[in-house]
């Protein structure tokens, strides 16, 4: 196939749009590959397009090959099956809903557990139909309030979501690893450095659940790996509660005047001040910090929680917001403090926290907090603090709530090593969902018994379009794209460098030649200076650029690799051959 | 490829679905091959998908073969740019509007014009940049007030839709013809029998404009055609207005008792009886029948309108519906007529209709009714008629509308001879839109001389999703789907019909060579009856069957053909050979 660039439907940009801050949405845009139609929501033009449809073609390759069936479901649901699993209500604003002529609910699809699970319920009615793998490469919405980085997180995308349905667990697990393996070799295909970590699933519910993440510092995920192996989002990763210590030799509590530590910093300033400690410094690490928020449930009800962790840790809202969902969280504002005069701000204590005490609040602590360990912590009273109060002798919490900040160093939970943190792009999630949507829907088959049985299932994503993304912020420089190979929109980008028929007929010939041998060719034949199209070509990024200029009065023709920079001169006799060998 | 039947996602039924009256999607349910999901939303099994990706990729290589280029818009659209086009309020109830979480307005794309349009005036800014045609295959919205017949009228449906852009009329006729010259490729090879008719552009605007119809008897399209070659959607028939005829030698006109006759026929019959007319009774033909409806704008403003019309005819709804839109046709009710006590129900008359009339109702006559024509007509009394009332010398109209029905044997407008009706299913429109768009949303050009010009567009349309039952309903019969070759899910079924290492063996080795020669074949190996097994093959319709049964003994198999039912046996050991030369 031979596009001329004189007829492409193209414009290239020579600045960076100013909505746009990480490369490859600079980039996308830039190139003529995608624009923006609304906030979070794209158009693809002819290159991008192609790019999203060479993705696509990976991603289904390797789901045949996986034994998975292709379906497609709507994109503009009914109401009653997200009202019969609660997701409905607890996707929240997330979700778009709308109303038909008629008054009836609709939504436009964010993911399509509930579909899926009804039409296999119409469909196999016996254990002789599993293990089934389906799955649909389909656009999907959701209303995110913060859509960024261009098709890195818009509002409407494209997905492959596929869903297995197995009899027992032993299948579920089998069903789960076929779309691992599948997964790597589509990520492999795409040329993307990525990490597969353990993952939270979130609102999805369900055990078992890994992510693919692109390697990328744009990338929205932060998560942490060992030397020794371990991988997770940070979301997933969970700190083994501290041992019990002995508090035997530990004083009584005692309240100190603490005057104007309304903060930790000021607070461990005052402590050695006026209270040091023989032997160590106060620090941070000493004190029991209080943070109260506001959890919004999906029902609407809002309920106070109190979270008690080391002074010198921050609570990481992610890893609060997937430890809470489907609740989100609000913040616990001035006006929540004056209805509770029992809290006092800067100086909350354990004294009033807890379903049984003054302020009913809900009290969770962080697992480093170790029963018998002792710490400084608010006296619920203006300038006080309590000090050698101790966790099991002086207080009791309702409960643990994983969700300090990790810090790079922090040892991995399976003691395989400390941990160094990365930001990633989720490209691929699967997991483990188990039997909560074939129970609030009903899937039940036969099984060998003629026993009716829950069939278990497995949720798997793949981000189609995000991909296009993953790829170009994997692989750019300061002047433009670089395509693998496998997702390029076209294999050779031939540039006419030079006037008179000698150069533009060894050109056109050598297009003619390429297009035969199955070469997909962009051939700029533009009427402008070879400066403007060595800059395209560079911001456009095809694998390989085969310049045709001057040289062809000497019988040889540029060669040039997009990705290394490297150039070679080709005898124009053989260019055709050499180049599609390059070029596949 | 090889697909077992055993684990194919499938079921299919012995009986037709309740909702379903039209044969295919009868079929198309019982075959396994779609599910409804919701009124007029239906999802894709891996059959039915597998023929729309088939349909796809025949509608992708013609246009891409025009030179089209191919891009992709999203279905969620922001409100302005339809605003923009006052479309916004011209869809009416058909459009599903939502609102997301900001409160920003959106609607999901019927139809594409304006996104189109923006996109090329922020690509293009020369005439170098033209002609450009540019396509997508797309999933679409309406809110279908009757969503019917499975897929051949849904709410979500797929189309292709593109546009092209000329810099002037000449160029926008050449764009249009080689859209034409694309359609007329892309039905023949979907094996469809279809007819091209002249077609109103509707709510879209523009001018020259023509219908791809589908012959079916389910079709939701009444088209005419004459002998002499004339062929046209019935609401684009055009009826030439009547030649004035002399009335020196009609009377004055004279009101006449005609108790109790509010319809047609009790008119007629009483006239005949009390005032009977020499020479020739009275007919239907000779009154003039007046028909009051009510418009609907889109800004919700009602008015109503009276039709004046030859008491033999009825008003075409789809001809008025065509004739009035952007405006909707609604009742005029009891309570309407309370409203107008001028208004006689029965015995409306041209003395009170008309916007200079005690009415004020604004009056349009058929274009049968000539000037100087005398009518049989209502007095606006109870039980009284007015008889010899001229056209022009009694009563005047505030002009013309052309939406009595068409008949059998009704003249072609152009003179070809008499029509005759038939039904069709609209699978392409094409037509020029004209500056509409451009000039609504500011699309301007650089021509040759650098002046600015406004670019003229055309814009075309092939419902893809819709070609499936299309094809279905061209060709099925009482047993099942009978797919063409260019279409069909597996280019083979093939049925083991027996048990036995032998019979097995051979069927699972012809299938082997057959995957191996590029054919696609759908592998019967369940362990149901030959007799479940060949009428499931009929209902989902592979163009060629493969039995592979007792024959086997004697080396021979048998080969069916789907469409014609002839069967032939063949040598097993040439099977492979003869079956795939039969089935590419």
């Amino acid at each position: 196939m031979i596009t001329r660039m004189s007829t492409l439907f193209l414009r290239t940009l020579r600045e960076d749009p100013a909505d746009a801050e990480v490369p490859s949405h600079q980039l996308l845009v830039r190139a003529g590959y995608i624009r923006r139609a609304a906030p979070g929501i794209y158009s693809w033009l002819p290159l991008g397009y192609t790019v999203l449809r060479n993705v696509e073609r990976i991603v289904r390759e390797e789901m045949d090959a996986m034994g998975a069936q292709e379906v497609h479901f709507p994109a503009l649901l009914p109401r009653e099956p997200y009202e019969a699993t609660g997701r409905w209500t607890e996707y929240g604003d997330n979700l778009f809903r709308l109303k038909d002529r008629k008054g009836g609910d609709y939504l436009l699809g964010p993911t399509h557990e509930e579909m899926f699970t009804l039409l296999v319920k119409d469909i196999v009615s016996s254990y002789k139909g599993l293990p089934l793998s389906i799955y649909q490469i389909q656009t999907k919405y959701r209303d995110e309030a913060r859509p960024r980085a261009g098709i890195l997180r818009g509002r409407e995308f494209v997905m492959k979501d596929s869903y297995s349905f197995d009899i027992d667990d032993a299948g579920l697990e089998a069903s789960y690893l076929a779309h691992r393996a599948a997964y790597i070799r589509i990520f492999d295909r795409l040329g993307l450095k990525y990490v597969i970590v353990s993952a939270m699933s979130g609102a999805m519910g369900g055990s078992a659940s890994e992510e693919f993440l692109a390697d990328s510092e744009v990338g929205e995920d932060t998560y942490v790996r060992s030397a020794g192996g371990y991988a997770a989002n940070v979301e997933a990763v969970r700190t083994p509660p501290a041992a019990e210590v002995d508090s035997s030799g530990t004083p009584a509590a005692h309240v100190e005047d603490t005057p104007d530590t309304p903060t930790i910093d000021t607070l461990v300033a005052v402590a050695n001040r006026l209270h040091p400690r023989a032997g160590a410094a106060w620090t941070a690490a000493d004190t029991l910090k209080n943070v109260i928020v506001t959890l919004r449930h999906p029902d609407g009800t809002r309920e106070p929680l109190a979270i008690g962790l080391p002074g010198d840790r921050e609570v990481d809202m992610k890893r609060l917001e997937a430890a809470i969902s489907p609740a989100e969280v609000d913040a616990f504002t001035e006006d929540d403090f004056r209805k509770v005069p029992a809290l006092v701000k800067g100086y909350i204590g354990p004294g009033v926290l807890g379903e049984t005490k003054a302020t009913g609040i809900r009290y969770l602590l962080d697992p480093r907090v170790a029963r018998g360990s002792a710490w400084v912590t608010g006296a619920d009273a203006p300038g006080k603090h309590v000090f050698d109060l101790v966790h099991g002798r002086d207080f009791e919490a309702d409960g643990v709530l994983d969700v300090a900040e990790i810090r790079e160093g922090d040892p991995a939970p399976d003691g395989s090593g400390p941990l160094s943190l990365a930001r990633g792009i989720e490209m691929g999630h699967i997991f483990q969902l188990g039997r909560k949507y074939a129970d609030a829907l009903g899937l039940q088959v036969l099984d060998q018994n003629g026993k009716l049985v829950t069939v278990t299932m497995g949720s798997y994503g793949v981000g189609v379009s995000r991909a296009v993304a993953a790829v170009a912020e994997n692989s750019h420089d300061d002047k433009g794209l670089i395509w693998p190979r496998a997702v390029a929109p076209y294999q050779v980008h031939l540039v006419i460098a030079g006037k008179g028929e000698q150069i533009t007929g060894a050109a056109e010939d050598l297009a003619t030649a390429l297009g035969i041998a199955g070469i997909s060719v962009l051939l700029d034949d533009r009427n402008v200076s070879p400066g403007i199209k060595f800059a395209d070509a560079e911001l456009l990024g095809m694998p390989t650029i085969v310049v045709v200029g001057r040289g062809v009065a000497d019988g040889v023709i540029e060669v040039r690799d997009r990705a290394t920079g490297e150039k070679s001169e080709v005898a124009l006799a053989e260019a055709a051959h050499t180049v599609a060998q390059l070029a596949r």
